[in-house]
């Protein structure tokens, strides 16, 4: 399995009037926890669009909220993989706050899509073989 | 089954570098949805905070993405229940795009608090009594 | 002298711990007024980028805070024009609530971009034509 | 004069389909500046609200936007006090990309409200304390 964390504060414009993270807002600290944990292996997303010529659109999110995540807190994102992406990336995310409670479990499923067909690929091997040593037995 | 439809035109910024809406901005369009259904029912969730003393948060979140939304389309968030509400309310989405086809769903599960007590109760009787009648056989 | 009004509701994602409309959410109601003021005339911002080619970077933006705007107001964007557009157009955002008052003032600059050669026009003919009539003495 | 870095990343997210940066999304850069800038000082601002009972409302925003920022840049939000807080306080903020180039300008003024007595007032004397250094001859 892969693990990745990162740590990052909520602010203001994050919250609503109930004085918590606006459940909105979650699906940005998916797009950091999977993109950092990509950089941790030495790829961008960025470089993934630009240079390979690879998106990975969003094809589902599950959500469960455990409890409010307030204003100022330091949160650690964890991400995770439990399988090699194949036809599709599965991320699991877990969003812990300062006293280190799980408040948010969150899971997002991408493809991936070459630009210039428009077409579902299957993972680039650059990124296959990054992940690949995290499951070998 | 209760189905309510409200119109939304989307900004340029709700959309995000791929050129479609952010898939973070569909909760946005789950809570317009679910406020203008019970607004047209003749509650507003700001008199439920206000006057009743009640919050509503958010417990779950699954969505499923079809197909892109783009940069201004007017899209049509369909909202529906399909059961009663009681310990939760258990709101189904579908946003069409103006081509008429269906883009997303999403499922938004809310529960009740008494802000006095800050403890879950069931939906208050105003709430079920509006609602009663679509699902009286 | 052009004017346009454009009305809106207040989202609970928009509103921030103060109970108030966050102050980064302005943008997106200037972005609204502008958008649907160019709409009346007939014309689409999509269509803008997609047929002529022209895409509108903004360069300026000016902003007073007048008075809060909270959860669920039904406020009305008023967009003008005060001069004709050239090598920027100038636009004059109020946001008035439902009690009739004025509760924010904004101004934003534009300027106009060629896609194709990616430098800085005047404004399309087209544009200009159809804002020239509010201006004729 | 009080001067604080503090590095962001871009998302994603709080790009749009120009693939830059929101116009919209800067008002949150400001917020992250200002409120990193008190707490290099050892203050919070939420402590300023929950242990202070001072809130800080904008009153005005001022932006030029000079280059694009794109997806995944590294940005500097550079924050300066040119000048003590009285009533008011004004901070003054840079934008600044990897390649060192200024990117934008923001000023932002904010005042301080007793949120008992929902009334003006000045700025407090443990806040005055701390930015005192940066400003005696």
């Amino acid at each position: 399995m892969f693990t990745h964390d990162f740590v990052k504060r909520i602010r203001y414009g994050e919250t609503d009037q109930m004085g918590y993270l606006y459940y909105g807002n979650y699906a940005l600290l998916y797009e950091i926890g999977r993109s950092e944990a990509i950089r941790s292996e030495g790829i961008t997303y960025r470089e993934m669009e630009e240079k390979m010529g690879i998106m990975m659109p969003v094809i589902s999110v599950e959500s469960r909220f455990l409890l409010p995540v307030k204003y100022d807190e330091l949160i650690t994102i964890r991400t995770k993989l439990e399988d090699l992406p194949g036809k599709l990336i599965h991320f699991y995310h877990e969003i812990i706050n300062e006293a280190g409670q799980l408040t948010h479990k969150g899971e997002v499923k991408l493809f991936f899509v070459d630009m210039k067909t428009n077409r579902r690929v299957s993972v680039p091997d650059i990124i296959l073989s990054k992940f690949k040593p995290y499951f070998d037995s």
